[in-house]
């Protein structure tokens, strides 16, 4: 048998198959189109597989020595893009096997001691994706120190707060902008959950059963810096769990990010007109000539749809599977490299575009001045003059009724008008009434008082380092 | 002004903007690197659209010849491979429209006179998928007839029907493998259905509102085959309903499909060895050196979450937007030409694979003896002695229990044993008890009996042409 | 044995168990709950089978008339609210039919010759079904019939066309309106489509191989007013295609809504203000005394993530499961009734809302002035005087640029400013550069032309009767 | 005004309104009908409030002791079912407020001071959902306790491990169990780290903004056992983060039920009948005498669609909300609500079946014999004396392959024929080829030696106490 028995797949599975793979069963089941980006990933775990097998006498110090300088080599090749990748050769895995037996010959055949593809693949995967998250976890804390930037910026900013898409009462830009803040830290924060369930080490589990070879484990996990080995060698072959977890926190990042370009669209809209994005994140129109159009938050928002739509395609895939290992699982790397590409382009593109965000507080302040929005402060007025809440309520409804007739804002009535609704309203009314005693009044923890802002922003750079 | 304008995009979009796009905004917006699959579409619509033009008086019928030339001319580049697709000039339309420009000069910059990207593109999409859509019911019908092929040989080859996957009945290979003949034949009929409402004429539309050009859309709609114009301009631009429409009968198809692969997986594992298939649709373990693995199956069934996964992408995307298009609906495009891309593969394979299955009938009529599968049938024989239905079903139970006591199958019960259960029981009751009998029995429409699968064989056969 | 044998469900399955359920068991795996809804399926059912039994010889006249007057008298108790659903009895088809022997006796047994409750529930399903298809295609079109009368009305009345929700173009609002109604009628469209699907019979198929009893299915089929038999046993009996496509179709149904809806938020919101709602339809707020909240379309766009999720829920249901009926299909249901029933509400409630739709033209003429909204027709107008397109399309651009920094609109620049970018504008311009100019200048068909509004209004009117 | 004021909603809105809620809109808008069962939580958290606002002074000593009275007596009717709960009053919140107002008059007015029902609801749901999350997390370990104990039952006991369900090799039914406790235990951890993010307090928010009395928020949060305030008032109040993260811990628990129930169904068919379950957890058929079905473990694998189904409804629910609070997020109840019950139910069942399951380790040995299933033991043996893994497997398949030809397993080739493949095999190869041989050479951690087994199952008691 030639030492370049690899040559191709159907060579690798032995002398039990009677017809060779047709051209569209070999495109259809290879997946070395798109896993060849696990190189690194694959190369680590050999290197620290060899290692393991020498420390524990199943390979010879020749053999590791050679196995440990083919590797480099590949590595080099595949970095200068010098590499020649097989559709033949199925996958990742095989492909850099099979070129480090052409390359250093039988030594090459022993590196699959005691291991099988499906402990391998599961393997790269955990290792590539603790990377990965790695950098978001990065990208998410750098969007989170623009916001907090911009939001220390424009503390005293007033806009009006929304529910319903109503305006209900005044807030500080900068506390608006520190919602988004709160969310992106979850956000890390469950990476960092997920990634302790990502960084666990399943090779050794073999094909599915263990192996008979005396590997120690133990000693691989810690040369890739993993947390721990699976404790079960089926479940270690057939899990993607931790897949699922990573796109269902990254669908979190995305909605986030929806919620936030929703508003930023919003914003731009010239019935608001509260915010201008830098032109170079907005596009024009090939027919109209005057547009400026919010181009990147509104494909970030329609991204959304491609991270939730990868999330449910690998809960699908994993439904009612028996175990151990199936090739269906094989389709949990596309979804799942889409995934941590869309966050890291749209996390990186959004900290660059805030970064530049003009803000316009007189719009702010004028749409703030369209709804009424101290009429809680009257009526937590009139609760410290002793009516109960439910009543101040009720005669605050009945001043905002008239207000409008008028068509004017409830702070705009006079004295007197007021006075009728409930003889307790006095002059210092009016110190609740404008939108900055409105503001400054909320600064209960986490309230939008400018001052509780100024604390936030403290809180976060602290934090963010 | 040169005529190169279009040479990058911002060009396209007039002196509004003050900064130029970073390369990071030009990546994250482009769709170029995947609607170029879009281009035969793309000058379809161009032609038609200036032929219009010129039939109205609106474009000389110089300048339609020029563009008629130039783009045919552009379709043999892009034909040949020679088309240089620019990231700078952002998607399908611009690229060509440019090179329009730069090969033909002035009558290029006129194709565009009432028209938009946005009906533009609405249109491309349409034309493509009706394509693909007419592909696909094709390999529909390949499918069903190779179903067909091997449903008329094994028409009488009985395998246990299961319920609950416990053996309920006795019925023939060829009508279960009928049962899919149907479920693809309603997706053939789904995806006609769907084509109606794909095969609808946005363009005039312009952006949004119409044009103040006096096209003739009847005209265009004519030249392409096209079954009717949208009939309001903002609906036209905006509407996304024809591409999950065909994202949910694609679900359909891959459901059944997954379905077909769950029972091959399990016909092929050695517990049933009811089936095998080719080799060339297996694959080998690079460790385990018995392994025959029904990969195309596994991975089949895994692709069912891929196209799901885009489906919901496609809801979620379209899910709360405001009229008319928003930048969000260029995602649409990447989910549907995967969907189209998994599901034409998917079935070109299935039907290659399902030609060369071998079937074991010894295996079937084995297994179909483990579950006494004829136990109805007697409970019906006792119901034509007289018995209410309910009352048969309990004496039948009785019998069953007695049987599995003895560790044997309902028919080899004696008639002696049969009849201390219920006296009305004769010698003509094995005629029913027989695998052949039960089968026979069932000869109601629909029903497995062998002249009923031949019945409906023929029909397929006819419809199918 | 007793006429009572099914008092309870584990006597219904023989004496092949030697224990009993236990009341979690019973109420995990009962669907009685939920299921009782399709008693009159269930019944119009039984009916149409006992007709057919009678009929081919197979039940006599006697038992059949029993039946008959039995399953009457059923009814009314269960319209009385007199019936007394038996969990023990676990679904809706052995509660009656329990009932039904506990009325008459011995024929009551004798109903369920040759079926099943594979393909009873099936075709109550379907038949249930059938009919709030109907009812929901009722809906649909008094919902078009409410916007037509408001197209109609408001035909005149312009509003800001957005694209990327920034002023593009001025519309009317009538058009506005008609888009949303070609949603609906495509909705309406594909509803009949899927309901061609839903009305076909699986009676006949029994448990899952047919039956062995001469039945006429197609007669059964002409009594329940279906299309077709299905004609395969074992799709019969397993198949749920039919409940995935009008999920499926109920999803865009709902996305209509939530888009619908986003916009009435937006214009009801101050900042737009170009519509009020009905008080009705608004709720207040428990704080904030001034809010008035557009709350029922905010819970219907939120509701889209209820169907959805139910689409979502029957595909993921459906995947992989073999042949034939498996108990999992029983979770097709409350999907399916939760669907229906916010369909409904949600079309009826919008109906009766739109019909209260308060205008604000001078709102929506003032958001139209705010974004350049003709530069296009200024565009237009110099193609006709013998510009490319491209080439105006600059010259605008550079005209907006100066408008925008005097802090005009385009159409407030005078001739003498306009004609600095291109000497040949004149005069004339005005006619082209007013909202109603713009407007009545798109009146290509489905453009936004008053009259061509008018023309459609005309069109959905003679079309919805 | 009457201190009845609450008796319906729209009086608890103010004076605003000029007509009545229809009962369809009151019906669509209310969320009584569900949200009742959080009133526990409602209960717990405004006695919290009011304890609070009596240590700041903010409510008298006497309204405190009041309103305290008053909420017993209200649990109290609620818990003896005597409570009316009322449409008109919307929801759970408005109920309870105004029973109390109805009892204790104008004390009970006062209890909303300083909070709002936005950020009231989200408190509610936090306090309830941690509580449920309790209960699951022990449900789960009282699951995995089942497990283990039957692993450590049958640790000795082998079964075919599959991987593509092709036979693979021998495995230890124990191991096979456990790698289930494995997926639940990651469960629990994956809940654990859920729960710290479910367990914060908006309370404080108020509306949105937070508010002008001065509370002290760490104090309420204390008495409610929460962690932490959550840090700003918009964010709390919009917040569904905890809601999908929990969903999605959910659906993984599910997925785990799917995989497990797929195996139980399928152990259970009769061409595998490796083990029997409980009849208490069967059922049979109303048409085939002989029918034990699984049905708990087939409806399990159905609901895991619902569960997912709900996920993707509260990710569409959030998709695209602009800050704060909008009436969509009540729909955030309903799925939670049903999630919780699913997964309760389920695991409860769960335990209680799988604690009877009948093994019958002679039919799973019997199908371990029929797969070569210590083909890799053979390649591992050659490679001991010396041959590179790949050469070894090539050996092996020439073997396999004779012995599949001759219609015998591996191990029951001769060791003259054995030889014939390579002449190093000698007498002690039968070590290896036998079952036990296989099983116990596979002792790496993780692996499927029983000794490994039993090791893990000492270490899961540890763990779960």
């Amino acid at each position: 048998m030639s030492d370049n028995q690899l040559a191709n797949k159907s060579q690798a599975w032995s002398a039990l198959f009677s017809e060779p793979m047709s051209d569209l069963v070999k495109r259809y089941t290879a997946s070395v189109g798109f896993d060849q980006r696990l190189w690194r990933a694959d190369i680590a775990g050999s290197l620290a597989h060899a290692e393991m097998l020498a420390a524990q006498g199943i390979l010879s110090a020749e053999d590791h020595a050679t196995i440990q300088r083919g590797l480099g080599e590949i590595a080099a090749e595949i970095e200068a893009g010098r590499f020649d990748w097989k559709l033949d050769l199925e996958d990742v895995h095989l492909n850099i096997e099979a070129r480090l037996t052409e390359r250093v010959g039988i030594a090459g055949k022993r590196l699959h001691t005691g291991r099988s593809r499906n402990d391998q693949v599961a393997t790269d995967v955990r290792l590539w994706l603790r990377g990965e998250i790695d950098e978001i976890s990065g990208l998410l804390a750098a969007l989170q120190r623009v916001l907090v930037d911009k939001a220390g910026e424009h503390a005293g900013v007033i806009l009006p707060g929304f529910t319903h898409l109503q305006v209900a009462q005044p807030v500080s830009f900068g506390h608006h902008l520190l919602a988004y803040v709160e969310m992106f830290a979850r956000d890390s924060e469950r990476l960092a959950d997920a990634r302790k369930r990502v960084n666990r080490l399943p090779l050794g589990a073999a094909a599915l059963a263990g192996t008979s070879y005396p590997l120690d484990r133990e000693r691989v996990a810690r040369t890739l810096g993993m947390e721990a080995c699976s404790q079960n060698s089926l479940d270690a072959v057939s899990d993607r769990d931790f897949a699922i977890e990573f796109s269902a926190a990254a669908t979190l990042v995305m909605l986030h990010i929806s919620r936030l370009s929703e508003e930023l669209i919003l914003w731009m809209s010239q019935n608001f007109g509260f915010i201008a994005l830098p032109d170079a994140f907005c596009t024009g129109s090939s027919i109209m000539p005057q547009k400026k159009n919010p181009d990147v938050p509104e494909l970030a928002r329609g991204k959304t749809g491609r991270v939730v739509g990868h999330l449910v395609g690998l809960v699908t895939l994993m439904k009612g599977q028996p175990l151990a290992y199936n090739k269906d699982n094989q389709e949990d790397k596309e979804p799942l490299f889409d995934t941590v590409d869309t966050l890291k382009d749209t996390l990186r593109i959004f900290a660059d575009m805030l970064a530049g965000l003009s803000v316009k507080p007189e719009a702010m302040r004028a749409a703030t001045l369209k709804g009424h929005a101290t009429a809680t402060d009257l009526a937590d007025y009139l609760v410290k003059k002793g009516l109960p809440f439910r009543d101040a309520h009720e005669v605050v409804a009945h001043a905002v009724k008239t207000a409008t007739q008028q068509g004017v804002d409830l702070a705009a009535l006079t004295l007197d008008q007021l006075k009728t609704f409930d003889a307790r309203i006095e002059a210092d009314v009016f110190d609740v009434l404008s939108l900055e005693g409105s503001l400054n009044a909320r600064n209960v923890l986490g309230g939008t008082a400018p001052a509780q802002v100024r604390a936030q922003v403290a809180r976060h750079r602290a934090r963010l380092g």
